[in-house]
């Protein structure tokens, strides 16, 4: 099986699209891509953007291998000869711009621009919004639950329930970006370079004779970190004190007992009762770790009962982002090459206003107050366009509600978009996965608390530029005089 | 990166219970775990087992190359260079049962069984649950779409909000087993053999001047697949019309047009609307594709109102089995090789009552009434048990509710488990995913409607045999005398 191979990974009608665009002559046109998304996920006030590593690898190792042509020619007959010799040609020569990973994200704010041959953008189309929904939705809910719990240890222990392996990793290492502190995945931790963790299961006590057995027996072969879990017949009737005694025998080894772990049970009042029988017989330092289907609510309302947890294991919740499994990313046509070589802007209209595409190559600026320091909107304007750049009075334009509108006069604009390929070239270095958690902490701190906040947060300013917004009014009416 | 290199998809404890029992030399010592779940997922009748071709893949491949063994030795100074060296020559030993995938499976029956050194077993439960639980989630959310659409086609268009790459193709394959007719994803038909289809998507129509010249371009060009996206701009003054246009030039050809697609907007109303106009235009030929956010819930309520509607595209909903997004799958120690090497049955209490675990090497049995030729129950009895096996009388005890006892007389009796795994050689041959999918829509025809439908079913019998059910009162009051 060809499993690594994902030139393939993405939907028909893309390589239906580009042979009609072989078959019409038009598969050189170039077009202009965005890549945004509409609604903020769980009602949070920001998004973290994940996933341009994995976008990256996937572009760079985008080949048509025979394997893969010839099962293009058996597929479908219609293919002819010259367009699977296209494909077996193909290798990415556009320009690509992206926000760096862990940056925050807004509705509508565009995360990664596509120039390209309208061929070449249009294979990459399905790879591109599938890791970025999944990683920038897993950084999100991450980030959600540091909000909540800043300074406790994080750890991701979803992989047994994502959804198949590549969520497994590639959700571990957004975790990790949004402020996590480890995996129990192994593969994550080989693959990025991320921390693991891990303790042991109900198996290791069940394998024994006792719990009291059972821990000794783990703490005598791995005495640097211990973690016992305790909740396999009865956590505080037996677990605990198996615990306290195995904490004995590792200080008589002049070694420390790292910490219990709870995954059942009444998690408030047993951690509180845990506490206190850790700490009269002597063994403060013993840290309680607790996992069981937590997610940020959770951790919060325990925490609001005043929980004695040091260290929160996370898992299914996190992984699957259970209570919204998805982030609707969406890629746009925003401009195509004309008869001239020039740029034409292009809209999609909708029933639905929110669905209505912002038409034209933009640029997109984060405006931030020179005095505070703090962020006071995304703005986006079209390419040509100055003011933004040159730091100019900037008039934050709000066509629904114009009372908002406000000049801004003493700000700092940083472009959101870097150059990541310039004419098929990776031009852009990755950072490692330390660097990325690093920006991302730093970025967190531009955006004022009422934004972070994890219910009910105050919305970010998003504004069009005049000009931009004066483009969609026009190509609006062009549809619908 | 050595990504396809999957034996480190396992959680760090695994490595780390691996580990204490090599320090402790109990590696060799044999297990047996079963794998299950304790729920049904979104209110279902039933679930449909998926991932065992992945599971069989995995273990096919399970090795630790030196890229791996540096870096846990990197990882973890405790871990002793014997015990590295164990797992550079570790391969499967063990045997391994299951369900064929396809089968419609139940609460706390075992799906999978391994039996192996404690070493083994360990390592390889994460990645177990990770594919059982991912893939029979994705098989029986599709299993639910096809209950209300049972005579449509259905398509699987999830991928760009699948979580991450492997979602997409193992998701894919899921639904095609249970009855989904073809997917958008390439390289899930490149992998599996599935059927692929694909229409075209907004941005064709835009980087056209006109939607009827873009129509026509892309009928020219695929002549014989043609479906045409009609809401581009708006779909009854717009894309109607200028796809009966094209049905039209086709016909000129001797071509037909297949299809048009809704994607947005009001799909009962717009469904009927745009089937009045093809027929009264003389295309009644053409069917009508829908797609946006579509579930089981939507479509029966599409149904209802009398939508037009000849084929399904799912995405999101499906691709991700957005209203549930995980399986609880779990994987217990059921008995341990003791001093004489005999398996002593083991068990997991706990506060819950429904996660108190059956201990004990176990057989199961799905009972058809030779009558009626429709499953009975599902009867778990120990290994050593005959009854079952051999048609005798069976009683089919209830002790929560003991009036619903019954014995039967007249039944056939199957067993669930298959040999995947004798002593580490493959035994089992896996079967074409067609073979699978028309093994799946057997098994449907085993269970009466009443288990099988959508809201509120019954609830399936599963059975412990008499003998099961005193082992397990005993070992309860072993813990808890």
């Amino acid at each position: 099986m060809n499993y690594s191979n994902l030139s393939l990974h993405t939907d028909k009608y893309q390589i239906n699209m580009m042979y009609a665009h072989w078959v019409q002559g038009s598969l050189n046109k170039k077009a202009v891509f965005e890549a945004y998304f509409r609604k903020l996920p769980f009602g949070n006030g920001y998004a973290v953007f994940a996933g341009l590593e994995r976008i990256v690898h996937y572009i760079q190792h985008l080949k048509f291998d025979d394997e893969v042509i010839d099962y293009l020619r058996q597929q479908e007959e219609a293919y002819q000869e010259g367009f699977l010799e296209e494909l077996r040609n193909f290798r990415f020569t556009g320009c690509i711009r992206a926000v760096p990973e862990g940056t925050l994200v807004f509705p509508n704010v565009p995360i990664i621009r596509v120039e390209a041959r309208i061929f070449e953008a249009q294979l990459i189309e399905t790879a591109i919004l599938n890791f970025m929904n999944y990683q920038t939705l897993i950084a999100t809910k991450a980030s959600r639950i540091k909000q909540v719990a800043p300074h406790d240890m994080l750890l991701e222990f979803g992989t047994r329930r994502a959804q198949e392996a590549d969520a497994a990793v590639w959700g571990a290492r957004a975790a990790y970006i949004a402020g996590f502190h480890a995996t129990s995945n192994l593969r994550a931790g080989l693959l990025f370079g991320i921390p693991t963790k891990g303790t042991h299961a109900h198996a290791w006590i069940q394998a024994h004779d006792t719990e009291e057995e059972a821990f000794a027996k783990f703490a005598e072969a791995l005495p640097d970190q211990v973690s016992l879990l305790v909740d396999t017949y009865d956590t505080l009737k037996s677990g605990v004190p198996n615990a306290i005694k195995t904490a004995k025998l590792l200080e008589a080894k002049g070694k420390k007992l790292q910490s219990i772990r709870l995954d059942s049970g009444d998690l408030a009042l047993i951690s509180k009762e845990a506490r206190a029988m850790l700490d009269s017989a002597g063994f403060p330092y013993v840290k309680i770790i607790a996992s069981n289907d937590l997610d940020e609510n959770l951790i919060m309302n325990l925490k609001a009962q005043g929980a004695r947890i040091d260290v929160w294991g996370v898992g299914t919740q996190l992984i699957t982002a259970a209570d919204q499994p998805s982030l609707g990313g969406i890629y746009k046509l925003v401009a195509k090459e004309n008869k001239d070589g020039d740029y034409q802007p292009v809209i999609k209209i909708s029933g639905n206003p929110e669905k209505v595409s912002n038409p034209g190559v933009k640029e997109t600026y984060r405006l931030l107050n020179r005095q505070s320091g703090r962020a006071e909107a995304d703005y986006i304007a079209l390419g040509s366009e100055e003011e933004a750049r040159e730091g100019a009075p900037l008039l934050l334009f709000d066509p629904a509600t114009p009372y908002r509108s406000k000049t801004l006069h003493d700000y700092d604009s940083v472009r959101l978009l870097h150059d990541i390929y310039v004419n098929g070239e990776l031009v852009y270095e990755l950072p490692a996965v330390e660097a990325i958690r690093a920006y991302h902490e730093s970025q967190l701190t531009l955006f004022r608390p009422e934004i972070r906040r994890m219910l009910n947060p105050e919305e970010y300013r998003i504004t069009l530029s005049r000009k931009a917004w004066d483009l969609k009014m026009e190509l609006i009416h062009e549809y619908h005089p």
